[in-house]
């Protein structure tokens, strides 16, 4: 893809994120949480959401490696600190119904060798704080999306340059996004409709419990009687509707939280918040997990 | 300079801003302003500060990119928008006499073209949004210094590869900001001595008034009887003392407001937050500026 085509696509991708993930309305506000790699993405998404009438886009940009040197050379002691006016900022826009888009690309080995000790520290107190903002819950329309930051792409893509392994990540998230489609938008709403298909189906079928078997899990987990099957889109109390996943295959239901019995394994790593978890397994009896085993239990644990 | 002879000046940088600077105090926060090309220098900022014991380091990040897309895109209507949280931040940072380090390396040709009157009225709402602030005046310390951000480093080194030409500002800055000779810390200390010794003579030879003549300028100041002269240091509420201004060479004092008459023109090019004016002049009569020439007046007037 040379330069023009991947400015053309990711213009695209912008469009269908302002448009099909967050349905924006005109005079919204939108606000951006990104990581400062992504500028050249972010750049699109406020163009198309200004051009959308947006009232304002107001990203709080992120810088990873200053996250992790505040590990490497903060006082333990200050870790607790989170600054008030990252509440006030939420809550005001929560307060006022406005928009809000999540880009994620966090470098998955980006506190790789840090105390997990340390990060539970700071992302507990983080929690705590935050914790006022549980109450407006579903109150307006969100979205989260990925983006081909270069530490993510060299993971995924080891034996590549940097340049050669970002273009092949963003190749990956503009198919999984229905970008490279000749119209997106309408394919989009096709697979929306799909999946409501889908989910109206599993609903209509009243199952009583969902079994998974795969090498290393043997799960079973019990539905509630009059449970509902969810996806695609999702609906908030400011009136808006929007698929707040791109992508998104998937469709969902609740699970009676005392009859999931059995073992699942993850066969692929999880990266939490930057501590890679690899090779864990839970075992679980009557909906409470019995025993945990990972490579990294100790960062599991503290989350 | 080779990579690590630069990361090496960098790291001497960030720890003159800091320890001279700012002047950081164990214990105190750091809030930060800077454009998101500035990482590089930030990081070592961050990590300077947190070794000297900074309780948090808040970086501000914005994206000149994503301001003039607001000035193509934004409905005019809108530019009046201004975050709440943007206040409260520094509300609360004043009130908790925090230190504020403020970093500029605009692109001089960031807002060319944009309308000037949007210009203006996005910065008259920032204004009267930040009014509340006068009153935190002198409360906590803080800084002014420079990065060589690529669109800089290209309009002042225009014949050079963006490369080139911040490696060449980067060496400017470190010269000016006496990071190049083998201990910086001293170095500033010494020139604060010797700036304070100017200050001191100015003061007690109690002129009446400053005649300043050169090409296109002849300008006389007039003097208030109990003038002081200031320089070097400036000292805040919170009881630090610090350089506010990294590099600073001036000493300087109050202008009796009735008493400037004649011309003064300006013989380069003044950066007026993304918009460059060239070649103007401004003429006053008893303190009042009675005319005002310039290549670009509607902006200088519109400020």
């Amino acid at each position: 893809m040379n330069e023009q085509e991947f400015d053309r696509m990711l213009t695209k991708y912008a469009d269908v994120v302002v448009k099909v993930g967050l349905n924006l309305r005109k005079g919204q506000k939108l606000s951006i949480r990104a990581i400062i790699d992504d500028a050249p993405f972010i750049r699109k998404v406020a163009e198309s959401a200004y051009k959308a009438g947006a009232k304002y886009v107001d990203v709080l940009w992120n810088d990873e490696r200053i996250s992790r040197i505040r590990f490497e050379h903060a006082d333990p002691e200050t870790l607790g600190e989170v600054p008030n006016w990252l509440l006030s900022r939420y809550e005001d826009h929560y307060q006022n119904g406005e928009a809000e888009l999540a880009v994620y690309s966090t470098d998955p080995d980006l506190l790789a060798g840090i105390d997990p000790e340390l990060i539970a520290k700071e992302r507990t107190a983080r929690a705590k704080k935050f914790e006022p903002l549980r109450k407006y819950e579903n109150v307006s329309n969100w979205c989260v999306v990925a983006t081909a930051s270069p530490a993510w792409a060299r993971k995924v893509f080891p034996g590549l340059s940097t340049e050669d392994a970002q273009a092949k990540l963003w190749e990956a998230i503009f198919n999984s996004c229905r970008v490279d489609l000749p119209d997106p938008m309408q394919a989009w709403y096709d697979h929306r409709d799909n999946l409501i298909k889908y989910k109206n189906y599993l609903s209509a079928k009243h199952y009583s419990a969902l079994h998974y078997k795969a090498p290393g899990t043997d799960l079973t987990i019990g539905l509630p009687e009059k449970h509902v099957w969810q996806g695609a889109e999702a609906s908030f109390k400011n009136g808006i509707t929007c698929i707040v996943n791109i992508p998104t295959e998937e469709v969902f239901t609740l699970p009676d939280k005392d009859k999931v019995n059995g073992v699942v394994s993850a066969t692929r790593p999880l990266n939490l918040m930057g501590a890679l978890i690899e090779d864990f397994s839970l075992t679980f009896e009557n909906g409470r997990a019995v025993k945990v085993t990972a490579k990294r239990a100790k960062a599991i644990c503290a989350n």
